[in-house]
């Protein structure tokens, strides 16, 4: 099978309202008249944005959330897709179920993907994504203000706390009781992407960014990107992660001294361990985004309707340059935090 | 050196035309009221599409031209751009130094980078590129007729034959005396993307593919797209590669037979191998189109405006389901040509 076969039989289908699609140098789109297009990229690689022995029928939607989430959290409409696939080999049943998988997301979003190309090398799968938007309806990350309200669509922590228990299972370390739920495991392998959360959010959000890299990391940008502080209360953020300790770090250390046995050291760390899963893991795929008090009732509306057990979990604040984000503990004490975001080349 | 850091200090710059540029979830972007977006992706990995060995400034610009060379075969004038980039480690002197090469390049088309991602892994650069054209001026693949004459905007061949000899320098073999010149080399390294003939070829030609795969393999698509036959002229290809055998597979081998000496032998199989390149080696990013006779004086004229030492190469025939292209020699007989265009998982 050739690289033309495998695109023609796996990635080809009928245009739809491309004015060019697949098959030529390049595809040609245009926006609605009056809209713009929200485009974005990204890259997931092997062994670093998924593991091996993920579905690659998972594979194949996930590729199309993770890039859609981008799109969401500007408030725009899903419209076409590109694909750049590099495969270390052509295995036909694989692709077979990572194109599966791939369709019945765009299907899902009602999608065309619109052209790419596929290569050799270690597996890599990078998508452009391209959604439709009233220009001066996108959620941009710079519009929080003062005295809005933070808010999160779902629930943080569940995907890494089940991207750790995946490691741990994979490396055999047995130490420390790590068990995700497999609603936790769903949750890391097959990201949704908030489309219709972010299209309602249009008009009542101030700003907008989605929890790829961690909830810390997010805010920051949003803090920077606006001008402003964020104060987040650790107590309202909503997880599925049954034992958490929401405690800083003095308080921890201070209990890790004084555990009188292996068993409840390890429960303790543990439970910092889901701490910094809640506060700085990626994967979520959740919005984050900031609105004005008086849009409180409106913002769990649309929650609700879009059955998300999202929560407001903090404030806008005026810029304060030494704590762009700030953690609250339950007596709204700012919290001793080491915890980051993820860095590629940290 | 953080991620935030390197895309900061290396891949941002003020925005200028995009509605929202570089630092959201996605950039913004429209044409011009009446255009459309002509937008291609394509990835460059290392060891694949280009040698280690390649000094990273010329690597920056080879990523836009490569790209571009598929606006240009649209017709489309470079608007915008985005940049995957998996690297092993973050080195600065060499993230600086491809990034000069990228931005000499964007500059020198007046085109933003509007997005994109860094992430850790073996070596390569995905960029999708964004033109802008009227939909009815596209140069696609589909429009060829028969009686069009078939044109190339360039000398074929030298990129291979260069690439053939920098891999075999640095395989150390020296059976075969095959030396590209620095010209040659300059070609391989530093293709330049035809925009501008793209532009002038609007309402001109009939279809339009760029070369990045080599001219038997590219003529067969156009040949398919457009339901024709294509014969081409051995004869009229242009190369600067200095000895090149134009005699088909059968008569090559008698020769090859006939032989007396080594250096004989030796002398017909690089002439030989000079052909392949000139037929079947990619990376040339040239423009192979078709355009009626009746527009041979206007074609002459662009490309000698552009400076392009392009020529007339052969025909289209009607549709001849056994030979999509066919290669002809000095007496117009069909040669028996089995060299194969470029296949990734071939």
């Amino acid at each position: 099978m050739t690289e033309f076969e495998l695109i023609a039989r796996y990635f080809t289908r009928p245009n739809r309202s491309a004015m060019l699609g697949n098959g030529d140098d390049c595809a040609i789109v245009a926006p609605t008249t009056g809209n713009a297009f929200a485009v974005t990229t990204d890259t997931l690689i092997v062994g670093r944005h998924f593991l091996p022995t993920l579905d690659p029928f998972k594979l194949g939607r996930r590729v199309v959330n993770v890039n859609f989430s981008d799109l969401a959290a500007m408030g725009a409409s899903p419209r076409y897709a590109m694909l750049s696939l590099t495969l270390p080999q052509i295995d036909e049943e694989w692709v077979s179920r990572f194109s599966d998988g791939l369709w019945t997301a765009l299907d899902q979003y009602d999608v065309e993907l619109i052209g790419g190309n596929t290569t050799k090398g270690p597996l890599a799968i990078a998508m452009t994504a391209f959604g439709e938007l009233p220009p001066d309806g996108a959620l941009k990350r710079s519009g929080a203000r003062a005295g809005d309200e933070l808010w999160v669509s779902g629930p943080l922590g569940d995907a890494g706390w089940a991207l750790t228990s995946l490691i741990r299972d994979r490396s055999g370390d047995g130490g420390f009781a790590i068990e995700a739920t497999a609603a936790q495991i769903e949750k890391y392998e097959s990201p949704t992407a908030r489309v219709a959360l972010g299209l309602s959010l249009r008009g009542i959000a101030t700003s907008c960014i989605d929890i790829s890299d961690g909830l810390l990391s997010e805010a920051r940008h949003l803090a920077t990107a606006s001008g402003v502080s964020i104060d987040i209360d650790i107590e309202a953020i909503p997880t599925g992660i049954e034992t958490i300790d929401r405690s800083d770090q003095r308080t921890a250390a201070k209990r890790l001294n004084a555990a009188t046995s292996d068993a409840e050291r390890n429960a303790l760390i543990v439970a910092q361990l889901a701490q910094s899963c809640v506060l700085a893991t990626g994967d979520a795929y959740e919005l984050l985004f900031t609105a004005p008090p008086d849009q409180h009732e409106a913002v769990a509306a649309i929650l609700a309707r879009e059955n998300l057990p999202g929560a407001c979990i903090g404030r806008v604040t005026s810029a304060d340059a030494e704590n762009h984000v700030r953690v609250l503990d339950a007596q709204a004490r700012v919290m001793d935090i080491q915890v980051k975001g993820w860095d590629h080349f940290a």
